[in-house]
């Protein structure tokens, strides 16, 4: 089989990447400044600054860890699969300690403050969000790590999985909406409708986590800045390819 | 050129479109209900019965409506393309007629009670969603309906106008839980940690639409869904795919 030439990087990647980066890291010091101006910073002793590491972990962990796993194969298009896997995993990993890091903050203050757990709809996304995301993180062990999955197995199920990854980002993102609201609602009611300085950074806020998720989501699913496969990989994806006439990737 | 065989129906398709359905009607009965049960019902007086007309109107028309103008090309398979074309920019107009009628019912009903417009992040979320989807709209006629557009133009938008329609119902739907957050926590804020039912019916709502968006996105993404493409349409993604090089569909 003829070897396939090396694909040149897209021109516009590295500024769409840089884009991602920027709008990320500006939510997570956005979500710092918010808590940390408004609401009097942080602690870890069960007062309403213990509640203020909830939306700053969910923001850093669940929202710019968990795209910047994703993002991985995009940026490390010449670095050898297993090592991008590891980084890939590793990250996703990172991600979760810190979400549930967030999830006992917001467990604790409301065991503190009296306040009932899981009644609103922020609390019922987010739960089904953090178990969907641990699943999807045991799964893509078991598939792609464990050595008992098949080649034929762990390429079956890569897209299954990268679309999963891509709902899971959009659930965590719509999540932190619905906290955004329900601070803002709970906190400033009445100047809120005012455009009093902290609605108007949260609702910016908001915009930003947004524009994050859509400029990941295009990243990923854009067929010119998928990781070009090395030939191995291209003779077991054209492999599969005349197997199961559908054409799935072999590779996120 | 040889004639592809005609591809059989994929067997779990039809019952993954019932699926699709029966969440999407179920969301907007829910949502009548809650309007109708907990708030007074409908009327056209600027009174909250106004109000009420706003998220009956969002979530039948920027989720279900918007949510089966998408579904067409995957449940008609075999009627002509023109034709399928044709029932997809109508439902999406439709869609786009009765959300207008919901942002008219929820402006009005502010001038009548004093409130102010445009301060809270729904309203933000809400507003770009449905100028993006009048954009969406009006380019899309453009593309693939104007006779200016030459095949290869039409060809290359493909992607980027089924990336940005699977965006605008994400969108919609996340709006729509910010919506039922705000409605919930305006109305009800005292018993709703109590798990009063209407609390949790709305919740419940909350639920059926993202399920509702999972599955359409399922639906539209899965390449053994795709609408089999008929003979001169595989020679023109063939031609295409050869001049391109990147594979992207001709059809949604």
């Amino acid at each position: 089989m003829e070897e396939p030439a090396p694909r040149p990087l897209p021109s516009m990647l590295p500024w769409l990447v840089a884009a991602s980066q920027v709008l990320g890291l500006a939510s997570v010091v956005i979500t710092g400044v918010w808590m940390g101006h408004y609401h009097g910073g942080f602690a870890w002793d069960g007062s309403a600054r213990e509640f203020n590491l909830h939306p700053l972990c969910m923001v850093l962990g669940l929202v710019f860890l968990q795209g910047d796993a994703i993002l991985v194969y995009r940026v490390f298009r010449r670095e050898a699969k297993r090592n991008v896997k590891l980084l890939h995993g590793v990250i996703h990993l990172l991600a979760l300690v810190v979400s549930v890091a967030g999830f006992v903050a917001v467990f604790d203050f409301h065991r503190s403050a009296k306040i009932p757990n899981m009644y609103s709809l922020h609390s019922w996304c987010g739960m089904l969000t953090l178990l969907l995301y641990c699943a999807q993180w045991v799964l893509g062990l078991l598939f792609f790590v464990a050595p008992g999955a098949t080649t034929w197995l762990r390429s079956s199920y890569v897209p299954l999985h990268v679309f999963c990854g891509l709902v899971l980002l959009a659930l965590s993102i719509g999540t932190s909406l619905l906290g955004i609201t329900e601070k803002l609602l709970f906190n400033i009611m009445a100047s809120y409708s005012l455009f009093a300085p902290e609605g108007v950074l949260a609702n910016i806020l908001g915009l930003l986590l947004v524009a994050f998720g859509l400029l990941l989501s295009f990243l990923v699913t854009r067929d010119q800045y998928r990781r070009p496969p090395n030939p191995e990989e291209e003779s077991l994806s054209v492999h599969f390819k005349n197997l199961t006439d559908e054409g799935s990737p072999s590779s996120p």
